[in-house]
């Protein structure tokens, strides 16, 4: 079984969402399962970062058709060439997703995870209505990986 | 200059959604500007009935690979063959968008709209920052014409 | 039924070329059928103004994300922004192609084509089985138009 | 530097075929590059089960929106819910191709391939000009590499 989470959040970001992002991508890798995320930077390229020093895997979907435009921290750069569209790709692909901070862009995400029943677990992101808000990097993490273990 | 107004909302509607889809798509077509929206039924149906009454182009932009899936007041049917990916098609080619009610999907097309820096005129929609909330299907469509004209 | 006629070939063509994509395209809308192509320029802007010569209608399927980018003889502009992706959207909403000299990309389009069962018309374009090469732009789209009847 | 290489080929193949695409992701393993290919059956699957047994990574691009439909060898699925549209991802993140037999899906792949400036390097498949032929899924890999190591 594939354990891949997805973590969404803006390319632009202040020092607590990049903190907060570099903590998730550590959790993930250090619980064994995959990241997957837009590859590009900010709440992106933290997450990635932490997903190598916890040892880890992390996919990037880039929006561009070079995969040089990755963040030197993606593993596995996958260049679609879709533009906003390779949102889509990450959430088809996720089994479960966290969102960080963010603007239009990354609620854009959130809905598209919710209407495709994927769960959302929120760090200072979009109080929508089905978003489950965690306080901690940890607390996101596991609640993101139960979920997971529940429906396999 | 096209003017093309796009319109969002769900394929499952109540009666009253449905009529405000129809006048918001007869109101378009009489002010001789085009209509694009998901080709599908609900929101996507009236709204095209309204615009085809009104003496306008309808363009339905699919989510499928035959443009037979369109609903039949569809005049110019596109199938992407890109399943919800091409709801950014429908925002990225239309000059302003017209969100009435709808669930995450309709959620997700509003925000990628004000990602994309496009203006949205909702009728019993999202209540999002960056969303201007109308009462009738003629303030919609009147805001939505005087924004394109003032940009162009 | 909707009899939509998919014309692709290059954007950089030689004045051979260009009249013939213009007499295909004034064709196909004297028939009462209407272009879809990618709606850029070469062979794409030649057949879009003999569609409109014709008194017909021309679909542009853009490459990028901005309706702007049309060359001015198309009616109904789509801003995919797939980049080469878009294609596959010409394809799959046409009934029949006609393919115009070309390089690659039309190699790309052709195959596309094949691959999902669309009948290829050829006019001096790659000699690939599967194709039927014509000699006439007449030829073409009077086979083109009598193959999307015999099929409804 | 990612060396990252691309398989295409049919899903439908004869004994040939799936013992050539397994020798060609063997030797990419073994030469530590990256394996992307389509991520199903035939040439796709033979290709990944190589890779794994050499030691490799497959990532497998899928057509569909659901990671569980990649054959079992795949390490990293990647569901893109584009259909056909999910060829262009494997040309725009592979440097180099190697083309095994086909039909009409392969040959849209080798065009856009070369269309984008990407080598081709072709075991028993079409003969397009730009194609470059090998006799062994050696020689395929060995050039396909010696011409990543040429342009970095």
């Amino acid at each position: 079984m594939k354990r891949i989470i997805g973590v969404i959040g803006s390319s632009a970001v202040d020092r607590n969402a990049y903190d907060t992002a570099y903590e998730v991508g550590k959790l993930i890798a250090e619980a064994g399962a995959t990241l997957i995320c837009g590859g590009l930077s900010g709440v992106m390229e933290a997450v990635c970062k932490g997903a190598g020093e916890g040892g880890g895997t992390a996919i990037g979907i880039l929006p561009g058709s070079r995969i040089e435009e990755a963040n030197r921290y993606v593993d596995i750069p996958v260049a679609t060439g879709l533009g906003h569209g390779r949102n889509l790709v990450i959430i088809n692909t996720a089994s479960a997703i966290v969102a960080i901070s963010g603007r239009y862009g990354t609620l854009s995400e959130i809905a598209f995870a919710l209407q495709s029943g994927k769960p959302v677990f929120g760090l200072g992101t979009w109080d929508i209505d089905g978003v489950i808000p965690c306080r901690t990097p940890k607390e996101a993490v596991d609640k993101a990986l139960e979920d997971i273990k529940s429906r396999h």
